[in-house]
């Protein structure tokens, strides 16, 4: 019997695809207004480069642009750009439609419920107090580093916070081969749902199977009592 | 005759020691209602006590400051401060009342405008982007690391790319260690602005003396005259 829903945070509980593509496009537009002597096509393709190259997280992604764009370093174009990609990045920092209902729903059927994202602690807590989500979990786990999904280990950690046998869990999340493959490696049902950039994937082998696909958050209640 | 006018940015053209106070009070309380087991007076004594010793720019106070206070690091408490922080920040970072119509009027009657600020490139043309101030100066020279205020260095630069001599230039500023030293220094006249937590210091030598002192950033086209 299901007792405890863990679910992932980016793409799943909010449209961070589509955040992200808007801030950078916000981002790319300011810069050349600002002053960037090229087109937004080409800056875009060159930032998606940067951002492929170095990581999300590396601090120095626009003086990147400027110089493989052969321009010269300007603080008032960066700036622009910065200024431009934390107005959007906040503007699309919103749950899904069906987010809340859902979580209100599962916790009123007496279910326990849990996150298990990858990511810097301070940041996905700093996503989760922005989307108003902060206060609606009874076990909150964030691997950073060593033990990332697909390790079944922060799985594993989540279920014992929630006081639940992994085997009465069922896992909820966009990537076959983190989310799902973790879930299921720890002993649990898992459950994909198909939004964002990372679940157009295959299942590579038999972890990343999920036991089922919904499309939306909101039907992932009705998917829990087919399990 | 003055043909240009160079400001100061913090505390000069916005109120930066009241948005300052209002963000680490902001923070301190979203700290102590996410779970911080202090008084809110204790935390923020130990967080003024933290950004006295690592300085403005370090980028963990919290984690610091969760550590003065014997707390165990917790990254939901962490992200509370950030978050509250940063939203205090952006609602102060506004412009005095006077600043926009004193620019307008400085411009109005053909005075070319600077700024000569200390600071990091970026982060001083993100504040200077959102306070909606980025495109009414006519060269702005941000000094980062060497040839910082109260070098008359950065004065210098900007009254060249003003395309006027010194001593046809007034600077105005709030500090008389930093903004009135070095235009002092640089051959320019000095009008010092009563405002934020640096102002209220005594001249150390005859670089620091003002040539004109005012409370307001209103008063300043008036005290051009005066000159």
């Amino acid at each position: 019997m299901i007792k405890a829903v863990i679910f992932d945070l980016d793409d799943t509980l909010y449209d961070t695809t589509l955040q992200v593509d808007k801030a950078r496009e916000n981002a790319v537009k300011a810069m050349v207004a600002a002053g960037l002597q090229t087109e937004e096509e080409k800056a875009a393709a060159a930032l998606a480069e940067v951002v492929s190259k170095k990581g999300s997280n590396y601090e120095n992604h626009y003086d990147d642009l400027l110089n493989a764009l052969g321009c010269e370093n300007n603080p008032k174009i960066i700036a622009a750009g910065v200024v431009a990609y934390h107005e959007a990045k906040k503007t699309y920092l919103v749950p899904y439609p069906g987010t809340i209902p859902t979580l209100l729903k599962l916790r009123e059927k007496g279910l326990r419920i849990g996150i298990v994202t990858d990511g810097r602690p301070v940041k996905q807590w700093e996503k989760l107090i922005r989307l108003g989500l902060a206060d609606f979990f009874d076990a909150v786990v964030v691997s950073d580093g060593h033990e990332q999904k697909p390790s079944p280990k922060p799985f594993l950690k989540a279920a014992s916070e929630l006081g639940v046998r992994p085997s009465e869990c069922v896992i909820v999340g966009d990537r076959l081969d983190r989310d799902i493959s973790g879930g299921k490696k720890a002993g649990m049902r898992a459950i994909q749902l198909t939004r964002g950039k990372h679940s157009r994937m295959k299942p590579a082998d038999a972890h990343e199977e999920p036991d089922c696909i919904v499309s939306t958050i909101g039907d992932v209640l009705h998917a829990i009592q087919t399990l």
